[in-house]
């Protein structure tokens, strides 16, 4: 798709620096663009390159207009305002309303006429498919189950049965919501099941991506909140609460029963212990353990630090000797003072 | 479904304290329970919530009786009771025997009539599917593979050729039996692949979670044995033997090769070292590394604890400088002895 | 399959020490084997296992010919060498080429002759299948994707739209290539997606394990260079580079836009964090966080080691004063030195 800057502006309801009639059709990094490219400079660290970049337009921060080489869109948030225009430039592929033939519905599920269900999709008994929302290839939403209005599920999802997912959400493949959650109990010398009986909610504009699980509740439903963002290999377990806006990347998982609030960010195959809470607006910084309740906002971290194996495998075995290190240093302390 | 006390102990061979003819027709937990509700309690540490509860009916042990406020059934293990009461309210949905449609199966594979075969199911050539299995929309099961009586692969499960699962398993959905083990020889300036010829051998009353992988053998079948349970994104990889009733919480990884006890329980995103040994009933916490073999039974652990990021940066930089400080604590400690 | 050592020695272009006659028609460990069994031994550690083995012919290096009990191929690589042998005796299933009746393939597609495409397998428009590549049960293949020449897609592998893979690669089951990167951005109160636009490119002689997923670029494609080998549960986040013949253990995963070089070693469940360099030759052990470029060759680890619970405890509460003991240990340095 090509596009005139004034109407890339217009649609962001913001103003052009320059020629506004500079079309773009396509976008590039700051340092790779070249004619016909728009890119966008949200920070100042870059400006050697925009001084130096080819593009044919860009989007920045008022700030930068003075070293911008060529017609620009002023805006606040340039890499907002760049995820709108990419949206514009290259739009998603939408498939045409309608179930293809290989397709197995159920005869209770409700399908809206405006839904896509793609080749080999299986819905099952009873389950509600909102308008617009689009089912690929391979796709399988189990009884009872309701996908909200616009969501889209990428090909070989599995929705399990009795669970919601809200509006504008984005599943992507493989990914699994509503198996059982892993609860057991020792009797008579093996694990006997708890049968997992609740079910999954998930909120609108939640986007999961590829191989996550969120498991169903044992007895309460597990909760996402609206525009939750998950990565992939993500595992929310049984009875889980996430909130709003909380972010979470590849490889994280929460143990069961644990509430996690708004607007957190846990980076990278961190660990939350079963259990517990984390409050609203609590960082956790890659791979680390969160062992306890976080009751207060702020960033945390365990784990250490990388270095090359030789050093490492020095100081490693002497973390085992921590406690007996302190405690001679507090000896010391005190053979010192005596000697005063 | 609606029971009465009475009925449901009789089901679990116990005596009701109170009135039996109370009927329940759900499970709660003891801090939402309300009428109609039954609910466990399994330790005095809620004793005051079970005083406060306003359930209609409970699952208790014998010194918690004077506290119930309303009929209960007196059993020594309240959690196996109460999953066993689950089990009857909340009976689990069974397909009607017989093999869909839109399900492609080979000539030459054996479904006993009693086995329920989903939509779009694939089973190749002779597999060997027995009576009362349940295989939902979407699994593929290999050439040559057998699942055993009663067992039940949720959708989109795939089974490898050659592989055995017993009897009474619960495979849920993505996960993936008898992929190649990884498994490369570097040969002239490249990775030569080791052909994967040994299969995967799953015992009875097995449950593995959504999106873990159990590789085949290189060689030796990877053996998983009775009663074992793993939680989602685990990894068996080749050649790995399971014992009975060893538990694997989420995100945990077994490296080739590696023998694993009985009555285990590793922690969730705990990874084993390739080719060694952990001896029964062996616990792992949370996020350890197990390096070296571990021949004794009891619990360990890796790993650092959480901190606020800024603290833990200033002490995380000190782990690169352990092996110093513990010399220096040593010579330290030679100075203040020289003194004397 | 049955050989001769004669026969076994001409494949290999290698020559035989004593009786080229003896047939063999299995492999198995030196330990394990017996009559008609063939084996490799690679090291002199295992010399004692030699001498006492059963095995009918073994595939050693020259300096083990005198302790070999039976006639023997002699090789430089015995371990390569038996990875070629493996594949004679146990010949991969190749299903016949054609298109099951209930694959689902879009008329614009283009499906070499040579091809097989499994049961309810889904191709969309414009996908490109080359010269004996085999696509399993339940794969599905996006719009304008292209798949090399005698690649295997083993069951229920997804492959977005737009996405490149080379010849002889190998993906295994519920693994997903080119779902989008994990982009967002904070904007007014909610996370804004980024449009993933760009694309994955795979080269040759790839292989990738089960429930892996490799995210299609934001912008550029996320680039995986010839004779990788990935091992299950593996994340390659939007725009990685990933050089010729670097291998990734389970778990690992490369955060987004990180450059890996070449014949590099991940050890499993290590974490790379996004935007770094990782020069060529660089092994990292098992759960290290890279949290930084790495640019000299060698290897590198972070975490710490296994140690009984008890102990661990009071160990792990130390880290959190490493700073404080670092600190105290100095100036008892100073304390000392002024006594002098």
């Amino acid at each position: 798709m090509s596009y005139s800057l004034n109407e890339l502006a217009e649609f962001l309801d913001a103003r052009v620096e320059g020629d506004g009639g500079v079309v773009v059709e396509t976008a590039a990094s700051i340092t790779d663009a070249g004619v016909g490219d728009i890119c966008y400079v949200g920070n100042r660290k870059y400006i050697a390159d925009l001084r130096e970049s080819s593009a044919s337009a860009f989007i920045i921060t008022e700030d930068l207009i003075a070293d911008s080489p060529a017609a620009a869109i002023v805006v606040e948030n340039p890499r907002a305002a760049y995820a709108k225009v990419l949206g514009l430039l290259y739009p998603e592929f939408q498939p045409a309303a309608g179930i293809e033939p290989s397709a197995v519905i159920a005869a209770s599920a409700k399908i809206s006429k405006s839904a896509y269900i793609g080749a080999n999709v299986v819905i099952e008994e009873n389950a509600i498919i909102a308008d617009d929302v689009r089912i690929d290839a391979g796709c399988v939403v189990g009884r009872d189950s309701r996908i909200g209005k616009s969501t889209h599920l990428c090909s070989n999802v599995t929705i399990y049965h009795g669970c919601v997912i809200g509006e504008y959400c984005i599943l992507h493949s493989s990914t699994v919501i509503g198996a059982d959650g892993f609860g057991f109990e020792f009797d008579q010398g093996e694990w006997l099941k708890i049968p997992q009986v609740g079910g999954v909610l998930i909120g609108n504009n939640v986007e999961i991506g590829a191989c996550s699980a969120v498991d169903r509740g044992a007895l309460n439903d597990t909760l996402i909140g609206d525009g939750v963002k998950l990565d992939n290999h993500v595992q929310i377990a049984h009875g889980v609460q996430v909130g709003q806006q909380t972010i979470m990347s590849r490889g994280v998982g929460i143990a069961g029963s644990t509430r996690i609030g708004k607007n957190c960010i846990f980076a990278g195959m961190t660990g939350v212990k079963d259990n517990i809470e984390v409050t609203d607006n609590v960082t956790v910084t890659a791979m680390s353990m969160v062992s306890k309740s976080l009751s207060e906002p702020g960033s945390y971290s365990s784990n250490t630090p990388i270095d090359d194996t030789r050093s490492w495998r020095k100081n490693s075995a002497r973390f085992r000797q921590l406690d007996e290190m302190a405690r001679k240093i507090r000896q010391l302390e005190k053979l010192i003072k005596e000697k005063d």
